[in-house]
């Protein structure tokens, strides 16, 4: 399918040089297309990026958010470690989505916006609704959701965005099924011993 | 002084749009300065991000590194401590330094090579031996320190590298002076529960 082969050029496109650095042509050739397939089949580049960002939204959803369903019956503390677990496999697959939230970042532009809007307001709401129920469980310490958010996205994200650069510091990649579960094992220990509510004895 | 009003310009646009995309007139321009005063202070584009790479590595040094001499009668935990919040502040005031490393980390490029050799072997280096050194004193669990420093380094780093996205979702700035001090709190207590060996009762 042309727009899909076009949908995957533009994501890995978009996520190394950011929307600015990126022409429609540059797509269409990284795709083996020609440049008016990519205005037939998406309009303009504005157009093209948004429809990629919801390609790359879709298949994240596929991995990780739609399937929190399933873990209606599982107690507060163990939903939130599966997520974590999940969340961490998602980023070790596929970084691209945080290298074009980083992009964006750098200046005001309005995709960020959008972006904030249509995805990144769900998605941080959703952490922090996980955090405050198992608060009030009291499941785990008190503490500020937001910090505690911002603290699992960062340990769960920045390794997998940093991948090339830790492969030149450790001679490996810390992509490897292996690498990830140590990472994921290790997380779980340094988080959950903190934010456990100690029994009392 | 135009050298460093042109380390600067050069920092903050080669954070911003990656080597690639910026050029040395772009570097001028943004300095209030002209192209040939670029080639003049500093040779190539190549030489000059070099440079600016240089400039805002010694003031992170400054600002960071250097300062842990004043820490040697301090015990491996509290150094550890100290290490964290003085690491998140290094952040939250620049977070130029790491845009740079996931610009350049996007791809196999030759600066990625020299940063890792130059600057980033040696800054893991000093976390891994931190948590090792407080491993063997019994101060912290026994965990897979690249694993811990790769916690650290994530939760430390991303909420400022995304600080206009959480903008857009938060309404607020995580770089706030407040903001910092929460997200540092939280961190230490989250953590440090966690990395902290047990007293026995």
């Amino acid at each position: 399918m042309p727009a899909e082969r076009l949908l995957e050029a533009a994501v890995s496109l978009f996520a190394q040089h950011g929307f600015d650095a990126v022409s429609t042509g540059a797509v269409a050739t990284a795709a083996g297309l020609t440049q008016s397939m990519v205005h037939y089949h998406f309009g303009t580049k504005e157009k093209l990026w948004k429809a990629a960002v919801e390609h790359l939204m879709h298949a994240r959803g596929n991995m990780f958010s739609l399937n929190m369903e399933d873990l209606r019956d599982v107690d507060d503390l163990s939903r939130l470690k599966v997520m974590l677990r999940r969340f961490i496999s998602a980023n070790a697959a596929d970084p691209d989505l945080t290298r074009i939230l980083i992009h964006e970042g750098m200046n005001d532009s309005p995709r960020l916006k959008w972006l904030a809007k249509r995805y990144m307001v769900r998605g941080y709401a959703t952490f922090n609704a996980a955090i405050e129920s198992a608060t009030k469980s009291g499941v785990i310490r008190r503490l500020p959701a937001r910090d505690v958010t911002n603290i699992i996205v960062g340990a769960c994200v920045l390794t997998f965005t940093l991948s090339r650069l830790l492969n030149e510091v450790y001679g490996e990649l810390p992509t490897s099924a292996e690498a990830v579960s140590s990472l994921s094992d290790t997380l779980l220990e340094v988080l959950f011993k903190g934010l456990e509510a100690k029994s009392r004895p």
